[in-house]
C-alpha cells in the first residue's frame, strides 16, 4: 500500500495533539490546535507545498498547478474534534490530499489547476458554540460579531484568536473570490453504517442534508401517581412518548430519505416517582437532502403531534429553532469521482451525508465534491472506537490522486479545446 | 356550620407553622414542628384532653371513656408536610377529631372508649427520607436503626430528636399493645378527584392501595442523528417511549382498580439534539387495592417491555425496589362510617386509596378505617393549591363524631350484652 499505513500513522500522531488527559478532545486556538497545525505545515512543506496558518487559525497548503492563473481546487477539511472524539473525523481530509500532494511532487506532477489543502480550525463548534467557523471564513459567512463570543472560561475568540498567533482584525482577508475556486472537494469518513454494512469501502455523496431542529413541551397536568384514576389523567409524558414514537414512525415509513431523532427528551423538574409528569420537553433533529420532504416531513410531525394532544387533552407548544438547507453535491463532479472509484475496480455508491460538513459552507459559493470513507465498528463516530482501516484510507487516497489528476471543469474543458 | 369555619381558621395557623420563606413547609422535628405541636397540644387541652409529646415527636391527646380499661380508640393524622404543601393533607386528620372531642366535652359526653387522638410528627418522610415514623413508633415498626439517618444537613434523627425534647432512647415506649387498640381511623382529604367528580362530600375507604415501585433501563446503542438509517436504529428513547404506553395502556385497559405511572424518564447524561439515545432509565409505581392483581400486572408489565425491547433488538433491566402490600379497611368500621355518612343524608360512595397513609402502619396490628373528605380544585395536592371547604369539612367532621359516639366493636357489644 502507498498510502494507507502512513496516514493512519499520522493520524496516531494527531491522536496525541489533544488537551484531555485521556482520549482525544482538540478544540479551535488551543494548545492541541497549535501543536496539531504545527505538524500539516510541517507536513504540507515536506510535500511541496506553500504552508502557513491563515488570519483565523486554518492551515492552508498550496501546491502549483501548470496554470497559476486556473481557478484553484480546494480541499481539506477540519483539524478539531468533539470531546472523546475518533482517529478519522475530519482529520483525514487532511491526510488524504496532502499524501496525494506528496505524491505529486515526488513524481515532479503538477495537474493543470493549483490545490489547496486547508486544515479547518473550526468545524466542530465546541469551544465558541458556533459551528464550521473556519469553512465559514473562506466561504464568505464568517460573521465578525463571532469574535465577541466567550469559551467556558470567559475568553473571547478575539483574544483567543491574538494568543494563537491569529489576526482577528484580518478576517475578511481569508474569504476567497469565488470565480477563482474550481470546486471544493472533501474526504471524509462517512460516519455512519450504509457502506460497511454493503461491503463497499468508498462511496460518492449526493447531497449533505439539510437539517430542521424543533423544541416540543407538552403541558399536562401533575397529579398524584396513586389517587388520579387513568381514564381522567393528562399525562405529559405519556403524550410526549406517543409524539416520539408517531415521529419515528413518520420517517420510518417515508419513502423519501429522511431521518428523525428525538434526542433529548426530559420531565421539566427531573420527576418523581409518585407524580403524574406535568411537563415534558423534547427535541426533534429531522434531516432530508431535499428541502421539500424535509419541511414537508416538520408540519406532517407538527399535525400528528396535535392530534395527539388534542386526544389526550394536553397542550402541544413548538419552538422551531434551527433550519439548514441541504447542499446538492455537482452532479459533473460526482461523475468525476464515479470515474476514478470505478477505475480502481470498485463498485460505485451514491448516498447522502446526514451528518454536516465544512463542504456545505461552500454550497452556492463553489461546485462542492464529497468521497465518502467506510465507518468500521458498526459506523460508530464520534467515539474513540471510531475506526478506519488502512486499506480503506489507501484506495480512497488512491481515488482522490485520480479525481486530482483527471479533474476537468466546464471552463478547462473549453480552454484545453481553445 | 359548628365545626367548618373554626377548623379551616386553625388550619391556616398550622399553614404558618412553616420553615420556608414562602409556601408550607413542615418538616419532622423542625421548628415549625414545635410551633405546630404546640399549639396541638393547646388545642387538645383546651378541648378536655390530656396532651404531650411522645419520646418521638408525636403529640398524643386522651379523652377518657365511660370505661377507662376499655380498648382505645386511636385518631389522627400526620403533622408534617411536603415542601409546598397544601393546607389540608394530614392536618384535617387532626383537627377534626379535636373538633369532635370539645364539642363532646362541651355536652360533658363521654363514649364508652377512650379515645387519643395522635399528631403523628412524620409521616411524608421529608427530612430524613424514612415515611411514617410516626404511626411506625405506635404500631411497632419503629426501627431504631433510623435514629441513626442523617438529613441534609448531616444532623441524626437521634440529635434532632433531643434537640426538639424527645427521648430518642426511649422509643420503644411510644409502641402500643395492640389488644388495648379499640381501632385505628382516620380521617384525609382524598387528594384525587374521584368524590369531587362524583358530587359527594364524603367516600369510606376500602382498603389502601398497595405499590410496586420498580426501575427500568434500556440499552439501545448511541448514534450519530444524521447518518444513522432509521431501519437500524437501536434507539433506546423510542423503546423506552413504547414501554411507557405499554404501561399506561395496561392499567388503562385492567377492569380491576389499578394504577400505573411513568414518573421519572430521562436519557443517560441529559441526551443531546443530534445523538441517538443509546440509554434511558425510567421509573414505574403501580398501585392496586388488591395485591394478587398488583403482582400479577408487574409479571405482565415486565413481559410487555420485553416483547418490545426484543423486536427492538434493545435490553430492559429490571430493579424492582419498593414492595408494599396493600391495607385493607376493616369490613365492620367501613358500615359504621357508612351508617353514619347516611345518618347525614349524604350518599355512601366507597373507594380505595390510592395514596399511603398513616393508617397503612396500623394495618395488621389493629383495625383500621378511613374517612376521605372531597378535595377541590380538580383534585390537586401535595400543593398550595389544595381545596377543602367549610362545608366539607363541617360533614366530615359530624360524622366522624357520629362514628365515634355510636362506636361498636365485636367485643364491646359482647361485653354490653354480659
Amino acid at each position: 500500500m502507498r498510502f494507507g499505513p502512513t496516514i493512519l500513522d499520522q493520524a496516531e500522531y494527531l491522536a496525541s495533539c489533544t488537551h484531555a488527559s485521556a482520549g482525544i478532545t482538540r478544540t479551535y486556538l488551543s494548545r492541541a490546535h497549535r501543536k496539531a497545525g504545527d505538524f500539516l505545515v510541517q507536513l504540507m512543506q515536506d510535500a511541496g507545498m506553500d504552508a502557513a496558518y491563515d488570519a483565523i487559525g486554518n492551515v492552508v497548503g498550496r501546491y502549483a498547478g501548470r496554470d497559476e492563473t486556473a481557478p484553484v481546487i480546494v480541499t481539506g477539511s477540519h483539524q478539531d474534534s468533539v470531546v472523546d472524539a475518533g482517529r478519522y473525523d475530519g482529520v483525514f481530509g487532511i491526510l488524504s490530499p496532502i499524501a496525494c500532494i506528496a505524491d505529486l511532487n515526488r513524481r515532479g506532477v503538477h495537474p493543470h489547476n493549483p490545490i489547496e489543502v486547508v486544515a479547518f480550525g473550526d468545524e466542530e463548534g465546541v469551544r465558541f458554540e458556533v459551528t464550521m467557523i473556519g469553512s465559514a471564513g473562506l466561504a464568505g459567512s464568517f460573521d465578525p460579531s463571532w469574535l465577541d463570543r466567550r469559551d467556558d472560561q470567559g475568553t473571547t475568540m478575539r483574544d483567543a484568536l491574538l494568543e494563537f498567533g491569529g489576526a482577528p482584525n484580518e478576517w475578511a482577508t481569508v474569504r476567497r473570490d469565488p470565480s477563482r475556486i474550481a470546486c471544493f472537494v472533501e474526504s471524509h469518513i462517512e460516519q455512519g453504517p450504509v457502506l460497511l454494512n454493503e461491503g463497499l469501502p468508498l462511496g460518492v455523496v449526493t447531497a449533505i442534508a439539510g437539517v430542521s431542529r424543533l423544541r416540543g413541551t407538552v403541558l399536562g397536568i401533575a397529579g398524584h401517581a396513586g389517587t388520579v384514576p387513568m381514564p381522567g389523567r393528562r399525562d405529559a409524558l405519556a403524550a410526549a412518548a406517543e409524539m416520539a414514537l408517531a415521529i419515528e414512525n413518520l420517517a420510518l415509513k417515508n419513502e423519501a430519505p429522511i431521518v428523525a431523532t428525538v434526542g433529548k427528551f426530559a420531565v421539566a423538574g427531573g420527576g418523581a416517582i409518585n407524580v403524574i409528569p406535568g411537563r415534558v420537553e423534547f427535541t426533534v433533529d429531522l434531516r432530508s437532502p431535499d428541502d421539500a420532504i424535509r419541511r414537508d416531513a416538520v408540519a406532517q410531525l407538527v399535525d400528528l403531534c396535535q392530534a395527539i394532544a388534542k386526544r389526550r387533552q394536553v397542550q402541544v407548544e413548538w419552538q422551531r429553532f434551527f433550519d439548514l438547507d441541504a447542499a446538492p453535491c455537482d452532479e459533473a463532479l460526482q461523475d468525476q469521482l464515479a470515474h476514478a472509484i470505478k477505475a480502481h475496480g470498485v463498485g460505485v455508491r451514491r448516498l447522502p451525508s446526514g451528518a454536516g460538513h465544512d463542504a456545505m459552507k461552500f454550497a452556492g459559493f463553489a461546485r462542492i465534491a464529497m468521497l465518502f470513507v467506510r465507518c468500521g465498528n458498526g459506523g460508530i463516530s464520534h467515539n474513540p472506537l471510531e475506526i478506519m482501516t488502512a486499506e480503506d484510507a489507501d484506495i480512497a487516497t488512491r481515488v482522490l490522486l485520480s479525481f486530482f489528476e483527471n479533474f476537468s471543469s466546464g471552463s478547462m474543458v473549453a480552454s484545453h479545446a481553445a
